[in-house]
């Protein structure tokens, strides 16, 4: 009886990450340096940090990360953590301060510019350079509407990475902005507790092979996908919505209003886009939906999933249910296979990976840019 | 003050293997790997499998095995792990299939003897052999009415190692036939979670020099237990019951009716068998009492202890707690000592562990097997 | 932008430890081994084990140390482990034997000086000595009214090393015989569950530079201390009371009645004294406060408070809350900093430590201390 076999795979599978890709403390920690604080990561809602000093504190890799806005309307982001004694300057999750941080330990001050501007007998230091001893400075950039962050010394270019997965997925960078995604609002947010590994919920997103047995709700609304063909697999490709389906529903009824500037070829189609490494983009006519991952251990990924509207939609406080009831039921199904994935990953059985089959196949590319990620040739 | 010491032991006393023995992680995934992971495991009750396509999932070493029955009647294992992308297949405990397994994320789909016989777009992939990517298969045998796996690649010979431990302790295997255990039925289960090294579970039962200071209720039954020589001692020994004992039970009330095949000389006898790695089997003359161990952690293990009796017992709904109750307390006196023991595998002065003395030193030989196993040499 | 910065430290500043040294668990556990298994440790109070067979049971480092006191009166210590097989021979934090502790597993017996007296079969292992396979034995003293243990071969001289600690600060050790610590009593202890590194915990202490901004009620008892200079900073100095001051209070009213030894120079003032490495002695006119701390993790600390009193402030029932409550909100201010701080000790900012300022920098010779005690040549 032979139970690990080593034969040469057949044509039509390749294969996937060897199991301990997924459960290795090690390979985490190395993704955590060398993706999550390396890449350009999606913290928060511009919204959240409206105004001038109102904040968030967001995990991003193994950081706590303070997001702010300036006093001249600029977001901006620090590590959470004080110059003197390293003490946590905010522990709550969001709030507001006036004009600057303080420390609550010995009252260090920094102002929204992060710059160090009073503390206990610092009069009496003159060598202490305000400045060299401000807060340490995380990159910002808004887009979409969100506050992302780049933990890296020199951060790569947003326009080639960030809106370059949006461009090589959708053809051009002009399909989003008909969306105008910056100027919706949040209609509902879920956030989900995902016993997986981060990767397992990348490669889920990025193939419909299993669309047909575990969606039932989302196949009937795009009849393509019982075929098992992702939106992702063809460059531009947005599923078409069923011959008597009125809206992107849990039950195909009809949904809002249009955005305005979404075209006539956008129209009664879904496109889904994988910003790496940690956003899926889900466009469809009256609404779109924004997943963020935070992964905290190799077996362990937060999901804040949110359902973005058109301002009057909100303001009006119509009914959203029907269409967040579709993409969270379609949520549930995804995250409950992943967990179940993860079981096997740390099997001798799996050691060596399992098999994608060709519908599946480019996710194999993804892979390859993990590894090369780590190796830091990307 | 010297605290510790490296003086000649004196010649009462054997040593017990090193703390880190029991609590060293590296040391128990060892003992996984070579221990639990290639020898006979018994995993699972046969009537728990009863009929084609009831299924069970146990752990066995670190693997989840999902065990089955075919068609035709056999016992079957598999690793519980779908070949495609990992998925484990069945997550309840157990169930029952009609004639196949599916796996719930792109349902492929597998017979009960193992075999791929579905899955979406199968019939476009002709190079996919079915019985290669079939589920990996685990090695079987019915015995004693319990179904016994072996994920070792090459399995030893069930009549060596399983049947030999049983021959060497009862000095022949038709002892045990006696009994015909796989007759019999459960009349009651009881599981322990038990904060301890499977290995101290071992010795524990191997020794009867604690019998006098925590078993009181048993040694009122088996009053050569008094003495500190265990039934496992002496080859083919059974210890026999007290004058005004009537039963194997908590207060030395009646049994049941003799098992027929048991003869004179095993009556009114109790035998204790341990049948390595993880098997304790004992013999009174109308019930058998069998523990199973499953190892977790070094410092973790659960035991589940089965009591069967004959199924006329079962059947008229007979009032088995007497003789249950014997041994759950025997069970809980002897686990409570076992964690106790477990809290100083990690002390500098247990660096060098404890002693045996003479009416324990048969235990320094599992000791010897233990490390033999470790390098591969038994 | 430079996220890490190499330039040289202004003049006012000197560094911390690095991050790690508050995280790292090989580090904790070489401080574990060459610190709290090395130096006295204070374990109990001596009046919980105030007569012969009276017991506690304490961690000490990682080992759970059995305290207890004998006919004769002395207070003896031992490892809380059998010799046997290395169960735990008391489970309970505190109790009372009669003349012996007997083992639950297997009945050896022991004297309350940790001589082996019985065991079963004993008598027919004649080579057995019986003050060898008694308990091993651990340094013990007795000062102020506690128990202090030593896990070391060799004890360092308690002379030297904890009074050396009370008279380095003090300027003499006659200045605390004047408080007469073992006479007093207990009057109320508080144990706090601290998050954070013990490290962190002692340089609190060790400064007041954070007295202003989170000690308000202890401020105003103790003026001086919102300049940010503590009572540790200049040899011999204590910190005086205000001028409206009545007592060592929550709230600045009278307390209790000086204690009779207490001198003229030490009366209305304040003396903190750290003895390395784990406690803190607080002296006022009319009391005593004394902490504890037990580490059982880099980022986990117990501390037992022990608010102590003259008898008769005991016996009499008197209210001490005032006293109490003014200490036990310094403790929470205190500890909820050192939690805040535990968070930074992973960032990769905080990889390089934090700053000392002026005031502070007296924490740099702790910090030898400690990098010294983990090399062995302290």
């Amino acid at each position: 009886m032979t139970i690990i076999e080593n034969k040469a795979l057949p044509e039509s599978f390749i294969k996937t990450l060897p199991g301990s890709a997924y459960s290795d403390p090690e390979m985490f920690a190395r993704e955590q340096e060398l993706i999550f604080e390396k890449m350009w990561f999606c913290a928060a809602r511009s919204a959240d940090v409206g105004k001038p000093g109102a904040f968030k504190t967001v995990q991003v890799g193994r950081e706590s990360i303070l997001i702010t806005r300036s006093r001249s309307g600029e977001a901006r982001a620090f590590f959470n953590i004080c110059r003197h004694r390293g003490a946590q300057l905010c522990t709550e999750e969001s709030g507001e301060v006036k004009r600057s941080f303080q420390c609550p330990y010995h009252a260090w001050t920094y102002d929204l510019d992060g710059k160090l501007v009073a503390a206990p007998n610092l009069t009496k230091m003159p060598d202490v350079d305000r400045v060299e001893y401000g807060l340490r400075k995380v990159h910002v950039r808004e887009w979409l509407g969100y506050v992302w962050v780049c933990l890296a010394e020199e951060a790569p270019t947003f326009e080639d990475s960030v809106m370059g997965d949006v461009r090589t997925r959708l053809g051009d960078i002009e399909s989003i902005d008909h969306y105008g995604v910056e100027n919706l609002e949040l209609g509902r947010r879920i956030t989900y507790d995902v016993k997986a590994n981060w990767k397992l919920i990348i490669e889920n997103f990025m193939e419909c092979y299993h669309c047909a047995t575990i969606h039932p709700e989302l196949t009937e609304v795009l009849p393509e996908f019982a075929d098992g063909f992702a939106a992702q697999y063809f460059v531009g490709h947005g599923a078409e919505f069923g011959e008597d389906i009125k809206g992107f529903t849990v039950d195909g009824s009809e949904g809002f209003d249009r955005i305005p500037g979404v075209t006539e070829d956008q129209d009664r189609r879904y496109f889904a886009v994988t910003i790496r490494p940690q956003v899926f983009l889900n466009l469809v006519p009256d609404h779109v939906i924004l997943h963020r991952m935070y992964p905290l251990a190799p077996d362990h990924t937060i999901v804040e999933c949110d359902w973005l509207y058109l301002p009057d939609v909100v303001a009006s406080g119509k009914d959203v249910s029907h269409s967040v009831e579709l993409f969270h039921r379609v949520n549930q199904q995804d995250f409950d296979a992943c967990e179940r994935c993860q079981l096997a990953t740390d099997s001798r059985v799996y050691a060596d990976g399992g098999v994608l089959v060709p519908s599946e196949h480019h996710i194999g590319a993804f892979h390859e840019w993990v590894l090369n990620s780590l190796q830091g040739t990307d």
